[in-house]
């Protein structure tokens, strides 16, 4: 059955990263994180992945060598003029329009059995949530107090939100918390 | 070895209190919570108590039956006209005008080998660990996203601070994060 999973990493006092736009202190050991076993296992069970547009443009559009090689959706208000690079038979882009549900559909239906994994940024994962599309989300919470930055949660004028905890595991420096998003 | 621990039930978006200043969400069972192992560990360590003058007023000063039965500091700008209930033998009450550091001082001297534990409000939490003060930080994570109200951690002009994951464990709707506080 195939899950929409929404995650991002954050520090413990909330921000995917820090008053100067940088990652770096959330992550640290990037080569690490890309041969943990946590993500390989996310990398086998997702079937498409979608992305905001700034996301996107934090690869300066070149994919060559992405984590997942699946269908990859960006969620944007102008497809751009210069074609994303390192598509190739599975990894694929499609520029979406219409919006958080268009995007997430068109994802699911690339995915077929396996996760639509939503990697970012933080206001398409809140979209995401709060428009009741995900199904479980995943934090990896950073053992780091940043002080500023941007905030995965802001402040939101919906209900509360009740999950409930499906997991926890712990990397160096990093505690993988899986929550059920209940609906 | 005496410790100060800081620490605060927070939702997984950061507050400790709602839109209306309400904690219902956050201690959804709270005789549960006061019959739990985590918590009876944690008054058995527990040789002092440090909290804010909101907290303190939380409970309108009554503390008959109070879960930590060890000499209470509350830190205040103003001593208040009328005296606290609740009072014995064990729990007495300090108000410290002096700042922070006074009254950490004064609640290890009074916790002797056990640790102080500083039970919030937000910003008391957040003045011992930006002083330098707090040597752990344990984060009751619940399971739930608030959408606004109180954060537990707000901007800060402060340099980022690195924590060192030293446990984790569950209970029903709460994940008990503990970190030291590397210096």
């Amino acid at each position: 059955m195939s899950r929409v999973i929404v995650g991002m990493t954050m520090s413990l006092d909330g921000f995917v990263s820090d008053r100067n736009g940088e990652v770096d202190r959330l992550y640290p050991d990037l080569e690490a994180m890309r041969q943990s076993e946590h993500l390989r296992a996310a990398i086998r069970s997702t079937g498409a992945v979608v992305m905001g547009r700034r996301s996107y443009e934090m690869g300066s559009g070149d994919f060559t060598g992405y984590e997942f090689q699946v269908p990859l959706f960006v969620l944007t208000h102008r497809v751009p003029e210069q074609g994303a690079k390192g598509a190739n038979d599975r990894l694929t882009f499609t520029f979406v329009t219409e919006g958080i549900e268009r995007v997430v559909d068109l994802a699911k239906a690339a995915a077929g059995d396996r996760d639509v994994t939503v990697v970012g940024g933080a206001g398409t994962i809140r979209q995401c949530i709060e428009a009741g599309l995900a199904d479980e989300l995943h934090i990896d919470l950073r053992s780091v107090l940043l002080g500023d930055g941007l905030r995965l949660f802001d402040r939101s004028a919906s209900p509360p939100i009740d999950l409930e905890s499906i997991g926890v595991s712990e990397s160096p420096g990093v505690t993988h918390l899986r929550y059920r998003v209940k609906p």
